[in-house]
């Protein structure tokens, strides 16, 4: 089959560490699956501001754009925490989720058989729980105008922003979750605050109207955003596919991962629409951040990168076989009692990230 | 002592039924403990839209504002979803809060040793859980200029909402946060999302300023929303006094709210500015919301308005030690195995609302 075109980006902190993992995966792939990759590697966020100043270079943003698919680690650190506001190693992301139109990221917050005694909640309230949320990420709150901080006639700081939500950028977001949906339990939540915002109120009409015209086999459901986080963390179970704006489903949807008890189990994609030369942008990021207090001692947990890798070969290669084949492995590995140490539970083998990965691999 | 004027606003759904079992508490008071209460019950929400067309009606704002403390119950039903946006029931508690300039929302996320069984999370995690979350409630997103619908040049429709927040604004409830953190651990949270609102960049260096140089003996920790989200999920006992501005507030106190599992236990309290009067207008009501499912059937748990009232008691008027007397009453009538539905666990007494509330008044 023909190169695929692959872009790495580590970022900071645990970002390189996982990273590794998954190369070694890479190699395995292009060794025993006569798939060959071609592997570019970028820089971004802190480690971009070191080596150029920018937290996003030209060069990554091309690099992406050029690439078939993005597996980007995470970036952020105390290092480049004082710098000014358009200097934020975030920017690494917020700038390729926009500039490459990745408008849907999907969130899977799933738990794993083996590891439903690593949530906070009950384990009968999360064993087999498998919800996915789809975030809106290229508008909203994070990118409208104006957006600023000035100085008031009384000589007081004011802070604005604004949420901006246009019906064609509700909609096709809302495809993206309605499709999702109709494979699974032709469920779906949309979530807003319709009740208090202008931009809610539109995205609940948008969102019914393209259910109604082109869904009518899905169940659609509007909720708060308020009401949604109060009912996942009581019965977060009643969900299935859960669409939210950027900034409601930023917080939902860690919120989400945060139940399942394995932040560090977690991938996540990006999507940019489908072109009509039949390509399409995408991004994949574990859900964890850098997590700079384990960075460097060998100890984070790299599955979420590499099921981040099974959910790129699914998504953007459509190798299935190859996605599951890794993802079965994870889960073997864990069935096994291997443990990195946040998701370490009494009577496992804890392990670092090297021996980890190279668990999977065996399993492979 | 003089008359305490008290406003009494049971609006819609089981608003009405809870706020029956908190009359007669009131009643016992009178008779018993040599307060007299002047009392006036007005109207608001669905019920107020029904009999004059508006959610908050003149008289309801005068009376609030002329009374020294307003017990409101909940707003809203199914009956009035579908009208239009300026005439949604919810605007009934939005425009006592921003006319009345009640700014300050307290929140308390407390699990109360007889229901740590209520919660989804694993006892362990929460058992003795005391959190206040404190919100801003008259700016931010929920009012801010320019707001609505509107048709762009390419016939779309776009939806606006501004998020606004000037420094006065942000000092003066985290006053109020410092204030509470002062009197109990010493430690706030303070939560906004820094890392990509410009409001929430200003939010968090007045928040500094006010702290370095009014409250140094508080420890000051910023939080991104997202971040505090999952850390409510997972180890919610982290956390002492929480501050955030009025939408990140709105959905981090659900949150917390629903960890401790006791929704029908849990109060409210939301405080204007001290005036030079001594006078400070204040609204107290539970979080629950209007239960439309369950209204009328006699089985809503009457104790988060009981609890209302009892935080009225002493934020308001002083009265700490009849407020403690409700409160322990309360307590005790869980100890002694009472439960409405919405707290039932195997092995308790399920009651409705009338025989929950005498037993109230029993205890005292
Ligand atoms: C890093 C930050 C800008 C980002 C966001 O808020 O979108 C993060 O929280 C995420 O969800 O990817
Ligand atoms: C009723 C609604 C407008 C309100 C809000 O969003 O503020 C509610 O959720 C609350 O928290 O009191």
């Amino acid at each position: 089959p023909a190169n695929k075109k692959l872009l790495i980006l580590p970022g900071d902190g645990i970002g390189p560490e996982v990273m590794r993992e998954v190369r070694r995966i890479i190699d395995w792939m292009d060794r025993r699956r006569s798939v060959t990759f071609e592997v570019k590697e970028g820089i971004v966020g802190g480690a971009a501001l070191d080596a150029t100043g920018s937290p996003c270079p030209d060069e990554t943003v091309a690099a992406a754009s050029e690439a078939d698919a993005v597996l980007f680690g995470s970036v952020g650190g105390p290092k480049w925490d004082s710098l000014p506001f358009d200097q934020r190693p975030e920017l690494g992301i917020l700038r390729l989720r926009k500039d490459l139109g990745l408008f849907a990221n999907l969130r899977p917050a799933v738990v794993l058989d083996p590891l439903a005694d690593a949530s906070a909640l009950r384990p009968e309230l999360v064993k087999g729980l498998d919800i996915m949320i789809v975030r809106e990420t290229t508008g909203g709150i994070y990118f409208g105008e104006p957006r600023g901080i000035h100085v008031n006639e009384q000589g007081k700081r004011v802070g604005i922003d604004t949420e901006v939500y246009s019906e064609d950028e509700i909609a096709r977001v809302a495809r993206v979750a309605f499709d999702i949906a109709r494979k699974r339990s032709r469920k779906l939540t949309s979530v807003e605050k319709a009740n208090v915002m202008q931009s809610g109120r539109l995205w609940r009409a948008v969102v019914g109207e393209v259910g109604k015209a082109e869904y009518p086999d899905v169940e659609l459901q509007h909720m708060y955003a308020d009401n949604c986080a109060m009912q996942l963390a009581s019965r977060p179970k009643q969900f299935d596919v859960i669409l939210g704006g950027n900034l409601f489903g930023d917080v939902l949807s860690d919120l989400a991962a945060a139940l399942t008890g394995s932040l560090g189990m977690l991938p996540s994609a990006t999507l940019g629409a489908m072109q009509p030369s039949g390509k399409r942008h995408a991004l994949y990021e574990p859900i964890h951040g850098s997590a700079p207090d384990i960075a460097g001692k060998g100890i984070a947990n790299p599955c979420a990168q590499i099921l981040s890798f099974a959910m790129l070969l699914r998504l953007s290669f459509g190798m299935d076989e190859d996605a599951q084949l890794i993802e079965t492995a994870v889960e073997k590995v864990l069935a096994g009692g291997l443990r990195t140490a946040d998701i370490m539970s009494p009577g496992r083998a804890r392990v670092g990230t090297t021996v980890m990965g190279e668990a999977v691999l065996r399993e492979l």
